[in-house]
């Protein structure tokens, strides 16, 4: 294939999953990545049964929805996977991601460990960056600071991050966000989603 | 594998490899890459036996050796690779890629590509650029402007960059290298760069 036929040919729009352990700060750092070219991406808003936090927007942050809703949309298999993360469950709506292949942009996916399993057996182009924090030590401060928890609820979160942050060898791209140089995680996954437009062989995502 | 144990392991440096056809650009580019980072990239200069273009330096742009130099370096396996390159010589001293491994530094080298070829089945993990222009019409004009060859010289060597085009497929990457554009050639190679740097599984570099 010449560089002409590459030119002509359609660029792939990519599957960009952003996961890692409870506490490392995935939101934040999907959004400032959204934030800064909001015309090339399209975020795929999660459902959730969990109560929304303090500036957290319904359909923007997620889709905070009752336990009855989310048993619904299992039963109908609206969700291209679900979860229970410590007692509440998530799941992202596949309505969600045709429409967001559909834009032609590149997808962005905010997704737990386990989630990102699911996806990567459903969706195997799907690029899977790890975010982590720079060590365990940080990940337990940052959790036990949230303070939205009970004791018991902290506690299980933390085992369960600690054998979220050994699964990072099923990732392909791992990414330090350091505390308060959000701006390095951020520059480091636009990089990442750069080079990935720059790979001469691309692969189509087919859901 | 836990994210501890992989902060504690060392991070390889990569090796780049920036080739393309002739005229499309790739000391210029090589050359803004290093100048990005300085500190932290080690540019491997090429032996050859072609006389300088303006401006060229010896021992920074390329070593200009006489043919019966290049002989000798042949002839004492000195050269990781080497080539006839529209009639002269070009090619690789060992030395100074180990030297630039050693450093610690993610080696950049520009190389043709044929010597690109012969590279990937040397050394298998290094990163392969391909260099291009926004369509063949745009490198035809940039090497006819050249001037530097003389009428049958400039036919070979756009037969040549032609073949070289339909080569693409060879490498890991592309990137296109805009006519007044280079900033934008350089700041993607920036990110493949930065992208290796995060990819999970980091592959060492052995010569």
């Amino acid at each position: 294939m010449s560089t002409d036929e590459l030119y002509q040919r359609h660029i792939q729009p990519l599957l960009i999953v952003i996961s890692g352990p409870s506490g490392v700060g995935k939101d934040t750092i999907a959004r400032a990545v959204i934030d800064e070219r909001p015309d090339s991406f399209y975020f795929v808003v999660t459902a959730t049964t969990r109560p929304p936090r303090a500036g957290e927007v319904h359909g923007v942050d997620y889709y905070f929805v009752s336990n009855d809703e989310f048993a619904r949309m299992i039963d109908e298999n609206e969700l291209l996977e679900y979860a229970v993360v410590y007692n509440d469950f998530k799941g992202i709506p596949k309505q969600h991601i045709r429409e967001a292949l559909a834009s032609g942009k590149d997808v962005i996916m905010r997704v737990d460990v386990q989630g990102a399993a699911t996806i990567r057996k459903l969706i195997p182009n799907a690029i899977h960056v790890f975010l982590t924090t720079e060590s365990e030590e940080e990940l337990v401060t940052r959790l036990t600071k949230r303070k939205s928890e009970t004791p018991e609820d902290l506690n299980l979160r933390i085992a369960t991050a600690r054998q979220e942050m050994k699964r990072i060898q099923e990732f392909d791209y791992w990414v330090v966000n350091r505390a308060s140089q959000h701006e390095e995680a951020v520059q480091h996954i636009l990089s990442i989603i750069d080079a990935a437009h720059c790979r001469v062989v691309q692969a189509p995502i087919v859901l």
